[in-house]
C-alpha cells in the first residue's frame, strides 16, 4: 500500500466514496433490475414477485458502544436496520443472513444474548435466519446483515420516482434516537469521570433510549399501504436524518422539496430533551439519524386516503429542482435545508 | 458483559459455534427452502428457478495479511470465495453485494485497487455488484460479501444427499493454496528478520502463490455438469481442506467415505514444495484449505460420463455410516481420516 497519490477517504464523504468506488461497475444480468444506489437492489425472479436485497455493517466503536448497548438490543437492532431498508422499498422482508466477527473477549454466553435479540427481531418481523458467517476479529465486534424481501414489481418503491406536486409524508416521530444517544453519551461521561456514579436512566426518557438502542422497522406501514391501496411515489428510510434523506430523494428524482417546520413530527419528550441540551428540536429532527421511520411521497390524488391513516404525518411537498430543498418555518420564513446526515466519513 | 458463566468461544470450534448459535431458529416462510447448514441457503421465487444465497466475511489479520496480499488480488478473492459457495450448490452466480469496514489508514487509491479486483472477478464470473456498505473500522479491513445465484430446483445440489455407493470426485488439485501460504509466511519472516532482504517469489512456485492469493471459483464446472447432463448427488467446495469437507458431506448425508490416497489430485510443484517443508503431500491436501475446488459425489451410473471429462478426479466412494471416513493408502492400508480443516476458533 505504498501509494503514489494518497487521497484520504474522509475527503469524499460516505456517499461520495460509494459513488466513486462503484461508478465503473456495469450490470449485465437481465435479472438485475436495480443495482447500487437505493435502499435495496431489485432482482427479477421470473415469478410474480421481485426480490429486494439490502446489506448493512455495524462496527463496535463506530455504530455502537458497549458502555451502554445491551447485546440483546444490538442483535435486535442489527435486524431492524436491515429490515427497515426492505420496508423502504415497500417490500416485505422474508430472509436474513447474519455474519459476525468477534474478538476472543466475547464469550459464548455473550453471543447467546446477541442471537436472542436477533431471534426476537426475526419473530417480530417474520423473517428467517438462513445463513451467515462466524469468524474471529482482531478487535471488537463487527456485524454484517443482509436482508431479502419481496413484493409484486408494481408495488416496489424507489427513491428516484418522486414528482413535482407530490406530498411528502413521514411515518413517525423524528429526533428521538439522536437524543437518546446524547443521553447515553452523557451518562457514559459521568460514569467514566466517577465509576461510583451509577448511570441514571430516567423513566421519562424511556422512549428516547429505546429509539436508539432497539429501533423498530416499519413493516406495519408496508402492510398499511397494501391494505389501503396506496403505492408511495418514492420512499427512503430515515437512517441519517430527515434532511439527508429528503436530499437523497430529491437528487435521485431530480426534484426539490419544501418541508413545513410545523409539520415535522417530534415527540414531546424529545422536544423537552432537545431544549435541555440547548438544541433546536427541528434541527435535531432534520439532522439526527437512526430513527428508521419511512420518508415517502404520494401522488396528491392519494392525499385523502393518507390523511386519516394513523402515524402518517404530512410534512411537505415536492417542488421543481430549481427551487431547491427548503424549510418553511412556523414564523413564515423560508430557509435552505443543509444535508447533514450522520456521515461516518467526513465527520 | 459481566457473564455469570463464561464459555470461551474457542471451546466449540467454528462449526460447533454456528450450530449452537442457530439451533433455536426455526424457519417459517414458505419461500425458505433451505436455511443454515449448507454452502448456501435456497429460496423459492415462485418462478422456474430457485435462488441460492451465501455470505462470507474476510478479516485482516485473520484471513489475509497485507505483508503479502495485494489489494487487487484480495478484491478478486473476496468475490471468488463467495461465488465458489454458489458453485457448490450447482447454481450460477448472478449478483453480489460487497461491504467493507476500513480504518483511516486506507486511502481512496488503496480502495480503488481493491475494487479493481472486485470488478475483475465480476467480469470473470458474470456477476453484478448490486449493493454493499462502506463504513469505518477501528482497526484494519473487514470485508463482507453476499453472493446470489440461481438454478432450476432439480439441479440444485446439497451436501446432505450423498448415497452409499456414490463415487467421490474432486475438480482439481488440492494443497496448493496451503503451500502458497506457507511460502508467503516464510518470506514474511525473512523480511521481518532483515528488512533489507527482498522477498523471493520463485517463478516455479507461481501457481502456489496464485492458489492462495487469487483463487478461482469453478463456475466452469457448473456449466460442464449442465452440458453433460450430470447432476452431482452431493457437493461442497473445498475451503477448509478435503478431510473437513468430506466429513461435512458424510455428517449431513448420514454416510461414510473411503478416499483413495493415490487418486487425490496434487500438483507436482505442490508435492515438491511439501517435501521441502518436510510435510506429507497427502496430509497437506487433506488438511490444507482454501483450494476452492469442488468436492462432489455422483451416482455410479454417471461414472462413464464423468470419467472422460477434463479436470475431474475420481477419488473415492461413499460407504455406510458405520464404516466411518477412511483413507485407503497407496501401500494398501486403511487409516481413519481426521477432520482438521482450517477452523479459526480452536486453533
Amino acid at each position: 500500500m505504498a501509494d503514489q497519490a494518497r487521497t484520504d477517504v474522509n475527503t469524499l464523504g460516505e456517499f461520495g466514496l460509494i459513488e466513486h468506488l462503484t461508478k465503473n461497475f456495469k450490470t449485465r444480468q437481465k435479472t438485475t433490475i436495480l443495482g447500487v444506489g437505493d435502499d435495496a437492489a431489485i432482482i427479477d425472479t421470473g415469478g410474480p414477485e421481485q426480490l429486494v436485497v439490502s446489506t448493512d455493517m455495524l462496527v463496535e466503536g463506530i455504530h455502537f458502544d458497549f458502555a451502554y448497548t445491551p447485546l440483546k438490543h444490538l442483535g435486535y437492532k442489527s435486524v431492524s436496520v436491515n429490515v427497515s431498508d426492505i420496508c423502504a422499498m415497500n417490500a416485505r422482508p422474508q430472509q436474513i443472513t447474519v455474519s459476525i466477527a468477534i474478538s476472543n473477549r466475547f464469550s459464548v454466553e455473550a453471543l447467546d444474548e446477541f442471537y436472542e435479540g436477533v431471534r426476537a427481531a426475526c419473530d417480530k418481523y417474520g423473517v428467517d435466519l438462513i445463513g451467515g458467517d462466524t469468524t474471529s476479529s482482531l478487535k471488537g465486534l463487527i456485524i454484517s446483515v443482509t436482508a431479502i424481501g419481496r413484493a409484486p414489481a408494481e408495488r416496489i418503491t424507489r427513491r428516484s420516482t418522486a414528482k413535482v406536486g407530490d406530498i411528502i409524508c413521514v411515518t413517525g416521530h423524528l429526533g428521538s434516537a439522536y437524543l437518546g444517544l446524547q443521553l447515553l453519551e452523557r451518562e457514559k461521561e459521568v460514569y467514566l469521570a466517577n465509576p461510583d456514579m451509577q448511570p441514571e436512566m430516567k423513566e421519562e426518557n424511556k422512549e428516547l433510549y429505546a429509539a436508539i438502542l432497539r429501533p423498530e422497522a416499519r413493516t406495519d406501514m408496508v402492510d398499511l399501504f397494501a391494505k389501503n391501496n396506496i403505492i408511495p411515489t418514492a420512499m427512503i428510510d430515515v437512517s441519517d436524518g430527515l434532511a439527508s434523506e429528503i436530499f437523497h430523494i430529491c437528487k435521485a428524482s431530480g426534484v426539490g422539496a419544501i418541508l413545513e417546520e410545523g409539520n415535522i413530527p417530534i415527540k414531546q419528550e424529545a422536544q423537552l430533551q432537545a431544549l435541555e441540551f440547548n438544541m433546536d428540536p427541528v434541527t435535531v429532527a432534520l439532522s439526527g439519524g437512526e430513527d428508521y421511520e419511512l420518508l415517502f411521497t404520494i401522488d396528491p390524488k392519494d392525499l385523502e386516503k393518507v390523511r386519516f391513516l394513523p402515524n402518517i404525518y404530512i410534512s411537505g411537498e415536492i417542488v421543481a429542482k430549481e427551487d431547491g430543498v427548503k424549510l418553511h418555518t412556523v414564523g413564515g420564513n423560508i430557509h435552505p435545508v443543509r444535508a447533514q446526515g450522520w456521515e461516518h466519513f467526513g465527520e
